[in-house]
């Protein structure tokens, strides 16, 4: 109202890495796994055996296979190839080591000043997603030769990195919600008596599957897991198919997971068949009001603990808190589950533009024969917040607000 | 004819493991990978963070978080909840690894006979397959103040348990082959030109998903990367599924991983649509007459190096060889890809009745436009070898047959 609001843009993503380098004495960063390579460099590994050296005064050079895909390349980024997939080399690891530790020596940059993280757990899955990523017993080791001992402050620091995405980090999270609403579409269209949980999630992964080629999409994939009737009040706990079929007035839950070039939408719908159970229908509708009500607080400076008790207010107005058992959300986009604070009861961090979290109140009932979460992926702006996965227009969007009013 | 042969049973999984704890000197295992639980429990887990102490002198102790379903749990395993999943455990690793140290204890084992892999490169994928598993960092580090340091040699035996499937570990395998099939069906009936080759993909693991529910699978999932037309060229580097339209003439290539219950099955198919261009059609021949040389071979004492040179011999007859870029097969069964000895040029390892591996020969030529790959998991028995991914009666194997004769 006449007011000029200044703001200033938000740090690139080399910026970010500057500043977490210089702040932590580090001359170079060695990243291996998926989402670090992607948030580093914007390339996203095919066989998850890519490495590349960050420096904070040179170019970063990427170490690819032989047999990795060169299509996706981002333009400009130094690429050196190494024998990973040749029948002749027994141990390509090795020569991979040794040419990293020949660039760190030829940038002159001091062990005591290099970072790596050794670990692979929980880490996006590459493109080829059917194993853990292959490298090997002791590889860790032998990099960890050339690099500084694991140093948790510095650990951190690094994770800390995952949490301010950048205007393209966004747009790329966008698409991945886009696809995920085609799947969540394919969800909606199959909520019929009779078909099996597994039939119901096969359609939503396929859904997913089929964008590739579109848009710029080489890569896209769902795990979408369907828990109708008594199984969805085992969703607080896991998330799986089984093959029971679905009978009307079913509380339906999806739980999906959406890859797409890399990076990560996390959704959760839940809907009935045809009218839900009367037992079951209050479950849903005070789901959804926690969840919008958390929503509708999510603005830059408020603190992630006030979030979680927005929704768990909603819950524990209605005699459901002990059913409501998990978090409210946290970070997502370079992983299905980014690094980062959570929004937990009394979590203290705060909230910034750039941040995307998820919000998923959720109240899971056995003796009622249901459960019931919704998950959206939320964007922090200037102005609040934009949910990155309700898509304008969509059929499942139209399916979704009808539901909700 | 008329000699009575006496052959050994082969050994139970309860033997190998009794046997490698001793003649290495060891009282427990520690495992934590999911095809490690697998191979010594049975048991295959949702979320990747169980654990399994197995003693040499006692029963083992399987360790799960608290969020874990417990329907598939083998009947008469001692097993310990531990509070990953309570949202007032800020440290649930910590609780399991006093746990895993107090049942050490009680046991009255010596860390130096204590033995893990700490690393989880290249292992299975849990149920819940949308990320590495979730062990953090720093978990390894703390279970070894209760283990031996990684030795190499006990690594190495360790990984040699992979490779003797008992009986009822055959009968898992196969029945991965048999869903397998079910995706391949899809697979040939959707060789239309104009569909995309994320489309068939799609529908390859839509119908492997359908089949939970169905003979006791309560896990099941497809891995199905389509490669048509030039594309094919490209699938010995690697296998991914583009929006390239299927052409007719075209050579489509799938490779297909697939996990059911645990256990793999990792197969290729090669087909045209409709008549091959005549650029690749003898490409498809050539290798279709070196996997059937090479699984023809394939019988108890016989080395892997010479099973790779039936292959390798009739693809260089064609003057092919340098298009044959990759070894001629692997271990396959709980994981993708098994550790152990490969089917390689001058591999003198000999196989064994109870070993279950990949047969799988290819070669792709660019200026042809297109490569081929066809792929079978073979037991190796008594008296020769089974096709585990040959299904009889299969619409799939009809076709199959029909292209290769």
């Amino acid at each position: 109202m006449g007011t000029l609001v200044v703001t200033a843009s938000p740090p690139s993503r080399a910026q970010q890495i500057r500043n977490f380098l210089q702040r932590h004495d580090l001359q170079a960063w060695i990243a291996w796994r998926p989402d670090e390579l992607l948030m580093l460099s914007g390339y996203f590994p095919f066989w998850g055996a890519s490495l590349l050296v960050y420096f904070a005064d040179a170019e970063p050079v990427l170490f690819v296979p032989q047999l990795e895909p060169r299509d996706h390349l981002p333009a400009g980024l130094q690429v050196q190839e190494y024998p990973w997939g040749d029948l002749k080399c027994a141990d390509p690891y090795s020569v991979l080591v040794s040419a990293v530790g020949n660039e760190l020596v030829r940038a002159k940059v001091e062990v005591e000043k290099v970072g790596m993280n050794p670990s692979a757990a929980r880490t996006s899955l590459p493109i080829q997603a059917a194993e853990q990523i292959p490298i090997p017993e002791g590889f860790a080791g032998k990099l960890t030769a050339l690099a500084a001992k694991p140093n948790a402050r510095r650990l951190a620091a690094f994770a800390d990195l995952y949490i301010r995405k950048t205007p393209e980090e966004i747009l790329a999270i966008r698409l991945a919600n886009r696809v995920a609403s085609v799947g969540l579409q394919a969800f909606f269209e199959n909520l019929q008596p009779g078909l099996a949980e597994a039939e119901v999630g096969a359609a939503v992964e396929s859904a997913i599957y089929c964008e590739i080629g579109h848009d710029g999409i080489f890569h896209s994939r769902g795990w979408a897991m369907v828990q109708s009737g008594p199984n969805s009040a085992h969703a607080g706990r896991f998330n799986r198919s089984t093959g029971r079929r679905l009978e009307v007035g079913d509380l339906v839950l999806i739980e999906l997971a959406t890859c797409v070039n890399g990076y990560w939408s996390d959704l959760t719908r839940t809907a009935a068949v045809g009218s839900p159970k009367p037992a079951v229908e209050p479950l849903l509708s005070v789901v959804r009001n926690a969840q919008q009500a958390a929503i509708e607080g999510v603005r830059p400076d408020i603190s992630a603990g006030h979030i979680d008790s927005l929704a768990r207010d909603k819950i524990a107005a209605e005699g459901l808190s002990s059913f409501f058992t998990h978090h409210t959300g946290h970070h997502v986009g370079f992983r299905y589950h980014d690094p980062g604070f959570l929004i937990l009861p009394g979590e203290s961090a705060m909230l910034e533009p750039g941040m995307v979290i998820t919000i998923e109140p959720g109240v899971y009932v056995p003796e009622r024969g249901g459960g019931a979460r919704i998950e959206d992926n939320v964007l922090v702006t200037e102005a609040g917040h934009d949910v990155l996965s309700r898509i304008k227009g969509s059929k499942q969007e139209a399916r979704t607000t009808h539901d909700q009013h």
